[in-house]
């Protein structure tokens, strides 16, 4: 992991090692959020976690949210093959938000119906996506941090990925502004968004894009 | 890390990197659920400590479940050469779950006599194992993500061992409707079927399954 | 990461990604005792971070503690070369008792006289050598799972390291049971024992051992 | 990642394992000092978002000050070859003081205008900084871990770029005993001065530095 890259320049192990741990951590964190209800208090059991249900949802909407973005900083990296100085203040300015979106699930989870509340969760993601671009942007410009090779198309379709991504968020934060419920679904149906399969996948099937 | 992987497709180590992380920070965090006693207030602190029992072995056995998934996981990946779109899916899917166990076991800790505790924590290990089986018939499934050549009898033999463990947790989730007792005796004694060899060590040991 | 082993068998590497990642929460976490001072209430900041200094103590002792715990692993897996499914499960169990440790420096932390506090940590560092222990000696008979050629004198110097750690707790724990202060102040003392060099280093920094 | 270096001796890349998790925890773990407000209790959402600013900034800032440590940790290991038990020891020190880093800033959070909270602040990044700097003296002299033939234009300015930083904590903290808030609005400011280029990206670029 230590090792120069073979075209010298710092090698990106660590930045993925990093950005895998922040990751690792700011979902699992996500779950702190749902408190376990104490015993001997109220209500049965079965009523009580019926209570806890919105925030299960919004944990597990966050959950696939991180996913989505873990699963396009991975196939970023699957491309970059050198690291430097702004590629790693890329990544920790990434990972800020990352790391925020616990604390935005959390007010969400408190406060569905407020409008501040899904904005700066909205805010948030859109943020984490313009690092997400930004990095993909630098990196390809001149082919600087990837092979100098790189098929041309799979720059424009991993650019067109982020793209759709955080438009979408823009998007979904416009409609927040006109109803916050409206807002609000827009996020939880986002993941869905990224299932279906994309032309990055094509090109990572076939060696030639490697 | 980063490097395409000999046969082209992504590289499945970051998976395991993050998979790493997400059981690291679940397993630990289980030990949150555990409050430290506070000085200068009523009995002992060994009085204390005897009534923290019930959540020490609720902690105790999670953690050596959490280390069961983590096992199959890893005997998994020792055959799965190269990742897709949907491996990373599932991969998510599985985390989701298995960063919900510390919430099911604080519930379980609280609420070791309710039916509802123990169903939502067996709810959450089939989950988890129905990923974990999903994720081998996806990699396998004409060879997909594993070696052309890899030996029917591995496949098989994976493939028994997540049934068994899938199986068993859904038997202690009917057994539980007949008695939360029973059902809770069953998740606790459930790491001891983990604990006997398998016919996949006699896989792993010999070459020709690599 | 996902390879097999030159020799066959499980790699190793993932077993020491959960450890360092399970050894990075717990040292983390241990600060999490530490709570932060409210403000506006009651005496000035310097009386009241001056009333934390016995939790900040007892933080910054566990912490290197843990560190001669992950050194002392460091230095088992420099010679590990394969793995089975009983190395799983003893470092599975190790671990049960590293992820412990934050909660028995938080219960030595609030009650620093008690007897039972202080057996409590020390029972939890023996329980953790002992894995240690266990994991060298499963390991190196009949050069189970290091290289066949391994120097007996490395077998004999890191087993002779393992044993001089669990014997120093198992002391430590005895002379608790004459005095608490006394073996309180033997476990704070503890971790100079490991900064002085040992006979693996001389072995580690020749080829040979290798 | 269990193998020997080629050069004998311990393989470093465990240590960035541990530390890049120690560093993932630590940023993660900041944002749980921002609580997250609770429903049904006084002004509106905005207004409490608004109070929570200044724990918001202080996030991060700690978080960006965190990623110049970590920054710095891996240049420096883009050059450090082997491993030795006093550089296990100098990184456990330093992860030590990263880990307390989020206590140190939940306290700055809370105290923003009291002396003794911004110089426990600016202490606990002094002393990571100069485990920084005896990492880099230990490593280098007499090219003990790094390259033989490592250009000493590269050591000097490794080294000059960790004396800067921990010479600005150091000035920041003298600032401090003058005006807690221009002590403050330094170690803001601070990490301003890292995203300038450095005379050591320019020997990364070029392979004779590798």
């Amino acid at each position: 992991m230590a090792g120069p890259s073979p075209t010298g320049g710092l090698s990106p192990s660590r930045i993925e090692t990093l950005c895998d741990g922040v990751f690792a951590i700011a979902m699992t964190l996500l779950v702190l959020e749902i408190k376990v209800p104490e015993p001997h208090a109220g209500p049965g059991l079965v009523h009580r976690l019926a209570e806890l249900v919105p925030k299960m949802a919004s944990f597990g909407v966050s959950f696939v949210i991180l996913g989505t973005l873990w699963v396009g900083h991975h196939y970023q990296f699957h491309y970059i093959r050198r690291s430097d100085r702004p590629l790693l203040w890329i990544n920790i300015g990434f990972l800020l938000f990352v790391s925020f979106l616990p604390f935005a699930t959390g007010v969400v989870g408190n406060f569905p119906g407020e409008r501040a509340a899904v904005l700066l969760y909205g805010a948030t993601l859109l943020a984490a996506g313009l690092f997400l671009l930004a990095q993909w942007t630098w990196a390809t410009a001149g082919r600087r941090l990837v092979a100098s090779d790189l098929d041309p198309a799979v720059v424009a379709a991993v650019r067109a990925r982020v793209l759709a991504g955080t438009g979408f968020y823009a998007v979904a934060m416009a409609v927040t502004l006109l109803s916050t419920r409206a807002g609000l679904l827009l996020f939880a149906l986002m993941p869905l968004l990224y299932l279906v399969p994309s032309r990055i996948d094509r090109h990572v099937r076939t060696p030639s894009g490697s």
